[in-house]
């Protein structure tokens, strides 16, 4: 996924705002699951979704309104109530390392509760963890 | 309502970013209708919303980071299906206009269709509309 | 520009927030430059800003997570010490109007005073105003 | 320091977006050093920053809309270029626990160059530290 630093997402710094990063991990993951297929928006149709319980940023190198960013998205651990994701985030035109972070998501239904993930989002997220997925470490 | 302009809602020009003054606003909304007597969390729970169908602002003078800001929301019109608001924003200390503003607003039901502001909010709003609103207009 | 709703920009009431939308007008107007060879970017390390000195959106239809959206931004007046923009807001497979706008603005330098547009910012921008701008109007 | 979980904060699962966290964990900060004296907008105005390095946040309890929070700052570490922050978030009115929280800094210039932080602010600091702060751990 590549894309711009926007002005709103600048502060006073003249960078972008250390809380900007935690969208773009978040649509890292959505972008993630749609080149492999799945719809995060289905999921949520589906009264689920990926709450977030765990969330690690290291901050590398600011970033500047229009830079161009390119983030690196991977699911590494699953489990049957939860998941893990990890993130690379770089500079588009000089590979320059950026950000790097990860994410741990429980499963919810629509009322908060954590539960196991329903078929077919199971199977489907377990094919895809062996694409560098650990299963079971989350 | 004060606040003060949190360091998230700047930008690289060293003010306040624009659209955080849409956030003000709405926050403004939610405290006029708490300073009488009506939660619009309650509203919520009810499965309506007062959704904006307009929005217009106006921006006098740029604030910065930990400015104090003052708020001053008004009814100023109320309908069967939809009401309008109106902001003032001044600088606490010196009194200094800031930003002036007005929202209409629509009321809708869980799918987001248009409905008539039920009872007993319909006439709980009725009687805060004397309080500068002009019924019917909006 | 086309772009899709983050999961960020959404709300309780299950569709994009409207203050999601002047965040994207903004980034509209950065990509319309951009198509033109112009660079905001370029126009803010030179010290200048186009602050917004008012802001009017119209709210037509709501939209959900990930609804790919198509933004028309235009130049609709050009004057010495500002400009205004006009957007148009679609569901990209669709093409349904989902919001319109207008944006006031006036160009300041590092201090945040009014000042006229300088050369060659002036002379490019009057360049691109045949392209639907009105001169003068603004 | 207490407030309230704003409408634009929430998403569509109904509870506060975890990217909110983020900019409340900043106005505790913030709010920290006001309450000791120290104006975090006099220290950028001597052209220094506290840039996050770090951020770590785990969320133990979804809160809503309109939910009232109380952030509980404290100063974990002071060094000659940094320091680290730790937040406890509670429920205001029963105490149960939201998210806890760490954020590393390093003190930067105007460029953006990690920096020694400079007198008085390397003083008013370190006599905070007892305040609760393990110097050198950072």
């Amino acid at each position: 996924m590549t894309f711009r630093v926007r002005f709103a997402e600048t502060d006073q710094m003249g960078v972008a705002h250390h809380g900007a990063y935690v969208v773009w991990f978040e649509a890292g993951r959505v972008e993630w699951l749609r080149e492999r297929g799945l719809s995060y928006r289905a999921f949520e149709d589906d009264g689920l979704s990926l709450a977030v319980s765990e969330l690690r940023l290291r901050y590398r190198r600011a970033v500047r309104f229009d830079d161009e960013l390119t983030l690196d998205t991977r699911l590494v651990a699953l489990r049957s109530r939860g998941c893990a994701f990890a993130y690379t985030l770089t500079l588009s035109e000089s590979g320059e390392l950026v950000a790097t972070g990860e994410s741990d998501h429980v499963a919810t239904d629509r009322s908060g509760r954590a539960v196991r993930i329903p078929e077919p989002w199971a199977s489907r997220l377990a094919a895809l963890a062996g694409d560098g997925a650990a299963p079971g470490r989350c």
